[in-house]
């Protein structure tokens, strides 16, 4: 039986546009510092991709500055700024903030001074979308982007944490986009590529692959491709819910990612759900699944006012583009057929 | 005519061997942080890459922490403290250091205390290479991994800097090798990745094309390719030299690199040098290629003792495996045409 990846929100699978794009990259032979023919094809790649990511994510005029990833992009944009936070932010992101602000039950961050706090545009394990104040200092966008219709130049925030995996490209390239005349002192030094704001010879084919995939990305929004993502993951939690009615849905009256549903049934761990399913021939998650191997109840949804014993049940079930109908009714009948027996076993 | 890439010190084409490992990983779904099969699966290939660039190092027993390239291992490795170090380090390495360690005419660096000097392997202008002190704290081994026969087991050094597009693999990804038991604190912080010492999901599609170019990069080593490289260099500077009587040869009497050709027309400005080979079909450098678009006289030739002058009339001519000896005649008949020509005018 073939295996179900649902999962999206820990990594995409690669666009086969991204895949066309690096292996064209992969024939390039200069470095783009390089003033002669060859370095001056490669850096003509990368600024292709740059104006590719800008026009996806609506930030013409703004700086998109390469990082390796939103985790290099959250270290350049917040270390040594102290910005205010809250707990429902990715790790990322809480090795730098400030984690004063509050988050109310229905996963909502209240922020008092926007220039000094940071906010996600949508969480990874919730998939709850965040209404942001404008002159905000920085949002994670990691997982909104290629997903919802966002454009940077609308979202009243300074800097951007984008990523290429969570949309169909490689993992290990990201971008900080920033509102031009913003400062940012650059961490990583030497050779003075990215403006100065970024040292490091660039990588290139990651760079062709995430600007693939970011084009290929808005071409999906606009041709209403996740809303028929977000019918298919309704369908599921229909099939899901009916007979288990201990199941809490998280943020399921929200605002939320058109993808994700992630849902708590308490006394049922969630690694333990992980586990049976990827037995059974499915990928899930149980929190964020972006960070190594580390297993605890997810911090997203103490923050939120639930207990522990109902955030360490919660999973995380993340679809794509290539997700069907039928591989989430496989999933759901998977699953009931496991909580039947949870249940039967603490009865 | 076909062009001839004499740059390989700036970026090396990408082996076949990494094009494919590379390939093969685009179809690798999971997250390698992910519990489940396509998250252990990706775990599997980074892992296996991991021990082909130890066994390619001479590193076995050792860690390596995969990085996005030499100038992030640079400040991984060396930011925050103040090691004493030379003007013939790399841009990225003289970020962070203190600048006290003298260079002799023949560009040997005098360390005193090694546990707290970085030394690179080889200069990636010159090619020189230096003899490590025991102890050293930090090396760069940029340039010489994969040209040289290096164990990172018998460098004596704490640490040692290395990238994958040096020697045939992806540019942006690399990494730092630490003696085990070494302290090495995390620059980029949050999901606690590559054992705490750098988080983010990794660059998995590079780190598979890093792990192959390094075995092949070994394999040609073993095969004596670079011997072959060092003899068509010889008989291109043996070309070169005829009849153009002011040209000095930098560090043809050191140790260097095999691949590499330094040479300074005093006069005759190196990037004037490099536009007109560009035109011609040549791709070569002035000074070091890595630093982005900056044209300056090389801070490694004036650190030797050479004035200015000389400096910034220096080129560099680095060749790879794939250059024939016909290829460097031509480069060679194509730079006296012009050697002359410049001559002619000053005359």
């Amino acid at each position: 039986m073939k295996r179900v990846y649902l999962d999206h929100n820990a990594t995409a699978p690669l666009r086969p546009e991204a895949r066309a794009a690096m292996n064209a990259a992969m024939d390039v032979v200069g470095n783009p510092s390089s003033v002669h023919a060859e370095g001056r094809q490669a850096k003509g790649v990368i600024e292709r991709a740059r104006a590719q990511i800008a026009a996806a994510f609506g930030a013409d005029g703004a700086d998109v500055v390469f990082v390796s990833g939103s985790t290099e992009g959250a270290s350049l944009a917040l270390s040594g700024r102290n910005l205010q936070g809250s707990q429902v932010e990715h790790d990322a992101v809480r090795a730098w903030i400030d984690e004063s602000l509050s988050v109310s039950p229905n996963g909502s961050v209240e922020v008092s001074v926007p220039s000094q706090s940071t906010v996600q545009l949508a969480n990874s394990e919730t998939g709850i979308i965040q209404t942001l104040p404008n002159g905000l200092a920085v949002t994670d966008a990691t997982q909104a982007f290629g997903k919802l219709p966002v454009a940077f130049n609308w979202l009243g925030a300074e800097m951007a944490l984008i990523s290429a995996h969570k949309l169909g490209g490689p993992k290990g390239i990201g971008a900080v986009v920033i509102k031009r005349g913003t400062d940012l002192a650059a961490q990583i030094r030497g050779g003075g590529q990215e403006m100065g704001r970024r040292s490091g010879t660039e990588n290139l084919i990651g760079i062709a692959g995430f600007g693939a995939a970011a084009e290929a990305a808005a071409q999906d929004l606009a041709n209403g491709v996740w809303e028929e993502v977000a019918q298919i993951r309704d369908n599921m939690e229909n099939a899901l819910v009916a007979g288990a009615d201990q199941t809490i849905f998280v943020g399921k009256d929200q605002p939320r990612l058109p993808n994700t549903s992630c849902f708590a049934t308490p006394g049922w761990k969630g690694e333990t759900q992980v586990m049976q399913m990827d037995l059974a021939g499915f990928a899930i998650s149980a929190g964020s699944a972006c960070s190594s191997g580390k297993v605890r109840a997810s911090t997203v949804l103490t923050a939120m006012g639930y207990d522990m014993t109902t955030a360490s049940s919660a999973i995380r079930v993340s679809l794509g583009p290539g997700i069907s109908n039928d591989d989430v009714l496989r999933f759901a009948d998977a699953w009931r057929a496991k909580e039947k027996k949870h249940r039967a076993r603490v009865a």
